[in-house]
């Protein structure tokens, strides 16, 4: 398949441009609250792997919305999250980023000890502790679910599917429900990871992802290796449609170089194929047939994201000590050229020509659904926020 | 006495565990507005000691609930405070922290002066003056008390009672009326000052100063000094009661060694005591046989405190060279790790885990009265601010 | 005409000392966001000298009321203005400060393109463009006038009048319309240029260059050219005068020594005299024999305006190599005095010393007029903002 058929496939061009969401959500710190409250709060959000926390008594800090989330690996095995903050005054229990615990979790203020479980086990003085209610006083728990060697977690009392706004989001972009095993994911380890602190909205980021009519501008290495981006179209925009590498094309390198063969589960239909999935708010997935490019974003402030990208490869390449430079770099490349992109645009999110927002071209209409279900989800039903 | 006839004298413990200030009181920048006005704005707040102004003509700059007020010590050697503010255009009168002014205070913009009483007394062009009323334009004066050796100011038009709300507090600690002058604290001197800067809400300081439950778990050279300490009920819950020097400790110091000697005025009933008083909103006393601890805080942001903290000794200990270190240590370490905790604290006060506040064990429910006089202080009533 | 002569011309003293505007108007977020929008958003506001885009494809990067503006200069030779936001997906079109243009405007994301004049005139996959109005997507104008060498330019749809709110001031102010057209200050060239960061609200700065009751104070070198500014009067409040240099001053200069001759236009009248011009709400003029100086303010925060200064010679001067430094120097230690008196006020001005204010004394009570302007463009009909 080339280019010039991917074209064809394209429905009639839309008769206008339509609009983007207004400046101001970009740019408004309110708006950047409600979203951290209804979008953050309320979603499933990928904050580690599961290989992060490798023992029990592992422990990962992470922020999700504004909160600091603990992730700890307790002695029967199990992933649990809990918020950072001990219920007797207030402290942090951890301030360092990762680590193992030792036995329980021991505020250093008071000395009110929890179980990896979250329990509450003792607290001095209150060794009957006939009046407290140990239940009452554990850790705060937070939802938490493993796929694709992911943690996510939701801070949400009641949590919304799993199945509906995770699962089946990479199935509806795959356009086959059990396809996203092939890659085997969950067995995969991280070769590499980078963290990227990004001066932009996270949904300026998003919407990058979600387009490729800037690749011919911006990415000379990756329309190299996938020729047909250059025509502006988004792999994203077509059900199932992965885009193919160019011809001489021999691996998703830098150079187009060899990279490490094919993983297990894939044939010959997705050999030479890259395909982007997007799950809303805040995970990219990039899968390419040696490896898989993770990213999980964390939200800051209105005009600051972080986003952490894992390199993942079959634990016998990363063992047997190959140079993974040329296959990290590809996207390494993407991703700093991407987030410059992005960054130059976050200042002018607050200017009188974008107070009604921009507009998106036919080959970027796809993003108008995300625009919809930000509105939706902060309470403007029209794209339009009160 | 022990720490075990400590714990007797205990009531009986409460039924359960009592809320603290909701997490907000900690976090948010409106509430720490509304202190600053209706706490630290009307109040008598200790600026300075008397004895940082030594001569007419010195000055001290203090920051006093958002304002910068000068304290000046005038020609008839009384103490004075004011606005440092010139009243024709606003500059600032002073930007040196201290200082000797040699004359008058004069603005350095428009050369309008003023006496060290206040009153302005030339203004270039103005040399009649007819029309201007001298009265009227003097500097904004700041009420002034002296007391303990301290300079204690207040912003209010009509201060609140100095006898009701300092003086009576000590009395009513110490429970005796008299008793605060053994220490004769007036007439002792600035062995050593240390300022920190804490990255933490002034409540925390002051709620962590009120309770001993969290010495045992952070402060082991106290605890082997007062061994009453480890048991987690803090002195100041018992009217008159200090806590006593454990055996073999002949002095306050880092290592339990001899101290000083004992101030004049104490007797035996003080001699191997430590009393710690809290004055609200921004005082501690420590008193001990042969010093005194003096601490002053300056609430900067919701989220900063400045807090001064001066060690007092008689003159001649000063003078006579004695080697300070192992009598100012002990304090000194115990500020480290109390201020470590406070802002340990501090990032958890905005999160949901805290939003209703946390809990006060038993040993610590007399601080529900310091959580009431603010939230009356700041309007709301019931302990919740709307 | 001296000093004493000036005096004379004073009318009455005015009974009492009349007050300046609220302290809240210089401290205030809020209210410098009313000002960015009701005032800078409004007026026309000098950004650059034109000779700072000498050929076509020259651009310079603004800050105008929170906008970035380009000035570009055309094909056609003409300058003119656009907002810096690309309208498709809002990145800025240019990062760099100043420069040169090759050919076309090319946003750099996804390539669209505009020519000198702000056409969109290309844009990848839109080749036919069959459906986009290409006049709708140009870049959003910005209104632009030249005068004295400098460009002016005005945010609102539709600017004020040129002639009402920027030439009458400069008439009404030297008394004569023609007037200012002798100095020939759009043949000048730039012989320094000086950009200072201050730490200041912008109407600190305008108050200060309106009055000379501070100079006897801060300024020893102005007031040893311009000795009747020691008598503390303003040269702007008499309508066409300039203040005269001192016997055996031979220049403006900071040692009062001898400058570079006499501009062509300037006759008798005018060769040994000092006249200042401020032109609301940004704009300084400082007319002397041999030189002009031109001040443009950026308010940038309500406690920060930067204010770029511009000396200004006949062309001929600078290509002939003279030495500036005496000329320059003494405004620029006349700036420097100012911006330091105008730092010392800011702090002060969220006092409640300076809650409702200053007092203006009679040899500022001109000043009064700036202030009523300032509360009219802001909503506050009687100089007190809601």
């Amino acid at each position: 398949m080339s280019s010039v058929e991917v074209r064809d496939q394209h429905p009639e061009p839309a008769p206008s441009l339509i609009p983007t969401l207004p400046g101001s959500y970009y740019a408004d710190p309110a708006i950047f609250g409600h979203e951290q409250s209804r979008i953050f709060g309320r979603s499933w959000f990928a904050a580690a792997r599961g290989t992060d926390l490798p023992t029990p008594g592992s422990f990962r800090k992470v922020d999700v919305a504004g909160e600091s989330v603990l992730i700890v690996r307790g002695r029967d095995g199990a992933l649990r999250a809990f918020l950072n903050v001990c219920r007797h005054r207030g402290a942090r229990l951890c301030v360092d980023e990762s680590g193992t615990i030792r036995r329980n979790l021991q505020c250093p203020y008071h000395a009110w000890t929890y179980g990896l479980d979250g329990s509450l086990v003792a607290a001095p003085n209150l060794t009957s502790m006939g009046d407290v209610n140990r239940d009452e006083y554990g850790l705060v728990g937070v939802a938490l679910r493993e796929w694709l060697g992911a943690v996510w977690v939701c801070l949400a009392g009641e949590p919304p599917s799993f199945e509906d706004t995770v699962r089946s989001v990479v199935s509806a972009r795959l356009g086959d429900e059990g396809l996203i095993d092939r890659w085997g994911i969950d067995e995969l380890a991280v070769g590499r990871r980078i963290v990227y602190d990004v001066r932009a909205n996270w949904k300026l980021i998003v919407e990058n992802f979600m387009e490729c009519y800037h690749c011919a501008t911006i990415h000379p290495e990756l329309t190299e290796v996938l020729p047909e981006f250059a025509g502006g179209y988004a792999a994203q925009y077509y059900v199932g449609h992965g885009a193919e590498f160019g011809e001489g094309i021999t691996g998703f390198t830098v150079d187009g170089g060899t990279g490490f063969g094919t993983l297990g589960g894939l044939d010959e239909a997705h050999d030479r194929r890259y395909y982007a999935i997007t799950v809303n708010p805040q995970v990219f997935l990039n899968l390419v047939p040696d490896h898989v490019i993770f990213h999980r974003m964390y939200p800051m402030a209105v005009d600051r994201t972080i986003v952490e990208c894992d390199w993942l490869y079959p634990r016998e390449v990363i063992d047997g000590g190959a140079d993974l430079s040329r296959s990290v770099d590809l996207f390494h490349r993407v991703n700093e050229q991407d987030f410059a992109a992005c960054e130059r645009c976050q200042p002018a999110m607050s200017s009188r020509a974008y107070a009604s927002g921009g507009v998106l071209v036919p080959s970027e209409h796809h993003i108008a659904a995300f625009r919809d279900w930000v509105a939706a989800a902060i309470g403007g039903g029209d794209g339009r926020h009160d």
